[in-house]
Formats: C-alpha cells, sequence, structure tokens
C-alpha cells in the first residue's frame, strides 16, 4: 500500500453522503408542479439528484468542462489506431478552439479547462493549464506506468482544480479526456479494480478492427500478470496502469465530491477515473451522474458497479467529454424546471394525482 | 374515401424525397473533421439528416415548438386520470408561461406556437392561436368523431401555420399537444392505422393503474368495432377516431415537409399524428426526427412502422412536445459540429483514418 499524504487523507474525510433531506424537498418541488406525479421522468431523478448533490436546488447550472491530455508509454504496443503524436496535436486542436469539445462546450455555455498532464511533446499555450506529472507514462506492459509519488501528485493536482472550480460558482464538472492507447490503460486498471477479464472489458477504442482488439486484450493480460497487484490500494492499481489524465481525473472527482459539485461522467475512460475515486472515498457516487453509454464494454460494467444509468445513449467513441457536455443541457432543464414551472395551486389546475 | 380539397393534393405533390447529395456532403463533412470517423455516432446522423431535409447545412438551428390543444369527446368514458377541464386549465397555464414545455422551449431557444385547435371551454388569449374546429370532438365509441371537413380543416390549418414558421426561417419544429383522453384518440388511431390489436398500443397515458388499461382497451376496441373504416383512407380513419390536435398536428408535419423544414416528433400522440401524415405523403417521414421514446406501447410501434430511432429514452410520459424541446440542443450541437469544427488539414492533425 502506497502512503497516503496527509492533504489526501483530508480530502477524503471531506467526502460525506449526499443531502437526502434536499433531494426530499427537490421532489415536492417537482410534485407540485402542473404536469401528473413523475412524468418528467429521469429529468426529475437528475433535478433531485443535483439537488442532493449541492445541499439545495442551484439557481442555474455553472457548468464546465475539464479535458485532461497525456500520454501513455503503452502506445508503443500498437493498441491504437492512432500515433501518439495526436496527442500533443490535439491538444493545439483544444487550444485554437477546433475541437468538438470546444463546439459542445460553447453550446452548453459550458466553461472549457483544458489541461497537459503530462503530453510526449511538450506544447505551451496560454489556454493550456501545465500541471505535467512527466512526458508520458512508461509502457504498462513492463513495469508501473508511474511511481507512486506521482499518482499522489496528478490525483491532488485534480482535486485542487475542483476547488478552484467550485471557489469561482462552478457547480457541474464534466470529466473529458485525450491520450492516445489511454483506453488501453483504462481497461488494465477496470479489469484490476473490477477484478473482471481483460476480455470483459476491452473494445475498439477509437477504431480497432477485431484483430487489434484481440491484441488490446493481450497486452492487457501481460500488463496484468506482470504484477501482483491487487484490487485492495486504489492508488497502487492506478500507479501500475496509469494515465496521468486518468489519475487526474480521479482527483477532479474527489475534489467535487468534498465541494458538493455534481460530477458529469463521460464515456469509459472517465468513468475509469472516478472507478478510482469511488474505491478512495465510495461517497463520491453520490456525486456523479453517468452522462452517455460508451460502446467500450468496460464501460457499461464500471457503471453497473457504480450502479449509475447513462443518461444517453448516442453511440459516441470520441471521449473528450463530448457526451458529459452533450448531457449539460438536461441538468440545465431539469434545474429549470424546478425553479420555473407553476404549481398546481398557483396555476389554478385540478390535481387528480393529489 | 373522403374527397381531398385541391390545396390538399397540392400539398402532397410538393412534399419530395430528401436531398441525398446534400446528407453525403455532409457526411464527407463529418469525416474531414478532426475525430474518428463516424465517432460522433447518432450525432452525425442527425446533421446529415438535417441536410439532406434542408438540402444544405443550415448555419444553425432555428426551432419552433407548436403545442395543439383541443378537448375528446372520448374523455366521457373515463379513459383518464384527469378530468375535461384540465385541458383548458393547461391552455391557461401555457398562456402565463407556467408549464413545463414553455420552461423546456425556453432552455432550447425555440419560438412556442400555442393553438386551441378546439378545447372544450372557450379560452381566450393573444398568446394562443384561435383555430378551434368545434368544442371538442365528438365521443368516438358513438360515432365519428369529428365530419370529414373537420378533419381536412385541421390538415389544412395546421399545413399552414408549417409554411408560416418556414416563411419566418424555422428550420426545425418540434409537435407538441395537449388534450385530456387524446393517448384514447391517438391509440384507437394507430391501432387502426396499423391493424394492430389494441392491447398493443394501449398504454397508461399520464397515469392510469392496470383496470384503467384494460377499460382503455376495452373502450379502443368498441370503437374500432362500431365503424367499418379501413385503414386505406387516413383521412377517413382521422375523422372516425379524431383529435383536433391530432389533425392539427399531422397537417404541421405535411406543411414541413413541404417547406424541407424538420418534423421533430414528441412521443405516442404526436407520432400518431405523423403516421397519418406519412399514409398521406410518404416522403414526410424523411423529414422527421424522433425525439424521444414514450413509455406507450404503441409509440415504439409507429416509430418502428416509419423506421426512426428515437434519439432520447428518459421515460417521459407527459407530452406537450417536451421530449422534442429537449432532444433541440442534440440537433443544434449536430449542426454546430459541422460548421464550427476543423478538419484534420487545417488543424494539421495526423488522419490515421484517411
Amino acid at each position: 500500500m502506497i502512503d497516503r499524504p496527509h492533504r489526501l487523507e483530508q480530502l477524503i474525510a471531506r467526502i460525506g453522503p449526499a443531502d437526502e433531506r434536499a433531494r426530499r424537498a427537490a421532489q415536492q418541488g417537482f410534485d407540485a408542479k402542473t404536469k401528473p406525479r413523475g412524468s418528467l421522468g429521469r429529468l426529475e431523478q437528475i433535478g433531485c439528484r443535483m439537488a442532493a448533490i449541492g445541499g439545495s436546488v442551484p439557481e442555474h447550472l455553472r457548468p464546465a468542462v475539464v479535458v485532461a491530455a497525456a500520454d501513455h508509454g503503452v502506445a508503443a504496443e500498437g493498441v491504437s489506431a492512432y500515433p501518439q503524436e495526436v496527442t500533443a496535436q490535439m491538444l493545439a486542436n483544444f487550444a485554437a478552439g477546433g475541437a468538438a469539445i470546444n463546439v459542445l462546450a460553447r453550446q452548453a455555455d459550458a466553461r472549457l479547462v483544458v489541461v497537459d498532464v503530462g503530453v510526449a511533446v511538450l506544447f505551451e499555450h496560454e489556454l493550456v493549464r501545465s500541471v505535467r506529472i512527466g512526458a508520458g507514462t512508461a509502457n504498462l506492459t513492463d513495469g508501473p506506468a508511474m511511481t507512486g509519488e506521482q499518482a499522489l501528485r496528478a490525483l491532488l493536482a485534480g482535486a485542487e482544480l475542483a476547488e478552484q472550480l467550485a471557489a469561482d460558482g462552478v457547480n457541474a464538472v464534466a470529466l473529458g479526456e485525450m491520450g492516445i492507447a489511454n483506453t488501453t490503460a483504462a481497461s488494465t486498471l477496470a479489469a484490476a479494480l473490477l477484478t473482471a477479464d481483460p476480455g470483459e472489458v476491452c473494445g475498439r477504442g477509437t477504431g480497432l478492427d477485431d484483430a487489434g482488439v484481440t491484441h488490446k486484450i493481450e497486452v492487457v493480460r501481460r500488463a496484468l500478470s506482470r504484477t501482483s497487484v491487487g484490487s485492495h490500494d486504489p492508488v497502487q492499481v492506478l500507479a501500475a496502469f496509469g494515465g496521468f489524465e486518468i489519475a487526474f481525473l480521479a482527483g477532479v472527482a474527489l475534489g467535487c465530491a468534498a465541494a458538493r459539485v455534481a460530477i458529469v461522467l463521460d464515456g469509459f475512460i472517465s468513468s475509469a477515473a472516478a472507478l478510482v475515486a469511488a474505491k478512495l472515498a465510495p461517497h463520491t457516487v453520490e456525486a456523479m451522474i453517468a452522462a452517455h453509454l460508451s460502446p467500450e464494454p468496460g464501460h457499461r460494467l464500471i457503471l453497473s458497479t457504480l450502479g449509475l444509468e447513462p443518461l444517453l445513449d448516442l453511440r459516441l467513441r470520441l471521449g473528450e467529454g463530448t457526451g458529459a457536455a452533450l448531457a449539460l443541457p438536461l441538468l440545465a432543464s431539469s434545474i429549470a424546471l424546478l425553479n420555473e414551472m407553476a404549481t398546481f395551486d398557483r396555476a389554478n389546475v385540478t390535481d387528480a394525482g393529489r
């Protein structure tokens, strides 16, 4: 077990359960509105969940999207359809505003925060926050992807960003990522933490063919067999299989939960980060909202372990936080309905369900 | 067969196929963007469909929500959990801005058009457009819900509204409705047009219990058996089982298709209206986008007959166009991605999928 610094223990200690009183008050709010009880379905659940996370119904959704980018030594095993250079190229694309997540964050009126947590090639830009833990992780099939100290540093840096966003009034943070080969890191991490077979968690990533998936499964199996890491210490598993961006996003999740800010999961990789956070502090799950279902088979497994049901199923397989950004208008709408709809009493509508 | 006036024949004649060249051009647009091919899943389909409907990729989504309200004589059979007076009360609520659809239309930046197509009690308000065909339909178990002339009048009035919206620059119209007992009208209509058993199409509406559903099935069966109306003349079936608001929305769908404006279906009732439009002019389907899946069993049946896959499944059962309004941001995002994302070439990102 890796020694946890005092700051991490303090952070974990601050993460408490959701506010059930606020959730009930929000449900009573929905029940008084001019509509049949429960007829807004999952929008009611989401509005109530936002209230339970924050302690009351917020006036507005104030969302941010955090896109964490990093490189992965395991890319050398040929597990991605894309070459490693694409991570840095996409970082430049985020900075220039041309990627899908730039467009979708604008559409959702969300603040976009791009973080370099360890891309192989240095790319400096005023719009990219630099929290570089290293120039990409080591190859997880040869040894640990990162040191325990690096894992802890990335976790705490993520938590710090979350606390800053919370201090700025942000009440929902969408988790996005970019990193060539990071579905392999996430698959290994998920297999280890869920004690699942690599075949159950590995998928096509951004576009592998059948042979590519078979190879990826073999790589994950090799990584798991080289180490005796169990699932007992999440920080050790995180360090073993890594992803600087995954460690950072796990920290963002912890920081959000501590600050009572909603965590909006994107696809498989951000959910693997959420799983690490949940293993460290189980109440973190109560602050999570699953935005969409990825076609990666490991995603469904993680979400069912966390007890989360995704809002969207649009067959997205891009990452970057795109699925999470697309769900933000649903969150905003659930809050607006609670704040703006008329009640049966005020609108003089007969309430047959009373 | 009911004689069709020249205006209806002209309208139907104007409804042509989708623009496959525009669809292919939009797909090529998506393929050049900085993301793996197809990785935006259904958002790419929707963007391409919007292009195929309008003939090119629009600059922006310019949406409207049409909420058509009317009363139903079949309410006398006790098929709804709510009394008939609620239709007029909700019309007042729409006018005052307090209903769910008011909130969701605002959230989607959509123009809201509320239409009284025949509510039992007259409610006049500057924000309610009056196209009253009658003070509610007749009880469909006793005889035709409306005359053929009324059905045609409602259809043409709906088409006229669609053409006005198109002239104002609207390029997507969400179909919403309000009318106590209208799931019974829609169920009868769907059973007749799909030659389905009433048990396959009837659901809980806004909140019936098991006994209520059984009773509703019996009412629909009685209505179907009193008449020899086949499924050969959609206008005659429409008149027999009606819904002034359903006839009006079928007309809105026809008018949208003729004006090359996207038709965004809401739940079961708006989809029954869409089915009538599709029976009159099959190419209308190519202008439709299914926003959400209703728990009403008849809805899945209609959508599969039309070959449409819903974008959302949020267990909504409210109507008013709420599910359609919630899907509008997805349409807006698909268009924004096509217009605003960088291409591989421009962003200097390596395109492994080329």
